[in-house]
């Protein structure tokens, strides 16, 4: 039975990180929100079920639904090889997912500091001072990490964690994409300090089922309604 | 052997997440850096393992280190009965963890808007606004998901996930406290609205040992340096 993904339509957002592991993992899934009347089961589902998810992205399989996207990937490594099938090598790929949803949820509040609730022209101003925090401070000290991870797996890999990919590399594959439609120019000068990042970002990029997935019209494109905009007064 | 739960020694924070599932279970444990010279050992450790975890706190186990609250909890819950068994069950409460770190985060938030690296008083206006936002959308749209699932709970037992307690539900315990203390007139005008949070909050907070650590040197109470900060012109 096909995976059945939920989450908005019309942006990549946090449902990107889960469509990235379907893909890789050639795995069948239905992209519910995206087919006629999609949304209207999204929004039942999250209404009347049992165990209903906080928000979208959430996975259904079978009779199971999966919410919040660092458990989704969590759930669809352990059954599609992209994670460690050892328990500490499952939770370390776990923790530096958990870390990458924290550089997302970043991301999201640089365009939106004051609330979910207002629109960017009405946080402007405190989105340019959050962003200069941003592009300063967090995006290097999380692309420090992550280098540092990748310098330090054993293996010699240029993976995050083992000898093959697993699920968090996508992630960061798809974070250095947001990043590099958000913040151009910040975030090139930061990959130049980062080369095992960069050269990640570059090895996922090629992988074939990736490299067919992102020519695809199933790939969606970055806007600003998502989480990774372009707004160039914010880039520096 | 112990646990050694390493964290900044004199705040509550997420810190608090995991002390809190720690004496639940009567696990030994070491709060290393309220030890003599500690910080230093956590400074150490996070720049030399090779797999080092990008912020405080992390959990010790032997060889096994682990960090982001959720995935400690996510550990510690299948080692001392704090979570389900079954695969569905362990997943279900991480997923509400997860959610319990996102309304965490945005807790900080309401005081930082624009940046960690900066002081509240120089970011107080946005602080205000972003307040207001948390207090009148944010806590009732997580408290309302709370309180449904608690009713949805097959069993009827009163807590979040199955029949007995897990750490969400001291997690959510925490989250109470946290906001009690940040938005107290917010908080308990939501707690009247959301009886079966209220319940829980109150259930955790007469466990037996739940009780004699709040009574104890070993709880930090709350301050203006952590997550949950009382200033009362947030609290609107």
């Amino acid at each position: 039975m096909a995976y059945e993904l939920y989450y908005w339509p019309t942006i990549p957002g946090r449902g990107e990180f889960v469509r990235l592991a379907l893909e890789e993992a050639g795995a069948d899934y239905i992209d519910v929100a995206r087919q006629p009347r999609g949304m209207d089961a999204l929004m039942k589902l999250m209404d009347e079920v049992e165990q209903p998810p906080f928000a979208a992205p959430f996975l259904k399989d079978g009779d199971t639904i999966i919410g919040q996207m660092a458990a989704i990937l969590l759930y669809l490594g352990a059954r599609h090889g992209l994670a460690p099938k050892d328990p500490a090598g499952g939770l370390w790929t776990h923790q530096i997912q958990l870390t990458i949803a924290d550089i997302v949820a970043e991301a999201h509040d640089t365009h939106h500091p004051i609330g979910i609730g207002l629109y960017y022209e009405d946080q402007k101003e405190e989105a340019l001072r959050r962003s200069a925090e941003y592009r300063k401070e967090r995006i290097p000290k999380f692309f420090d990490w992550f280098e540092t991870i990748i310098a330090r797996n054993p293996s010699g890999s240029g993976y995050l964690v083992g000898r093959s990919l697993t699920y968090a590399d996508l992630s960061l594959f798809q974070v250095v994409e947001g990043l590099l439609y958000a913040f151009p120019k910040a975030t090139k000068r930061v990959l130049k300090q980062t080369p095992k990042v960069a050269a990640l970002h570059e090895a996922v990029a090629r992988r074939p089922r990736i490299k067919a997935y992102l020519e695809s019209p199933r790939r969606i494109p970055f806007n600003e309604d998502g989480i990774f905009r372009r707004y160039p007064e914010l880039d520096g």
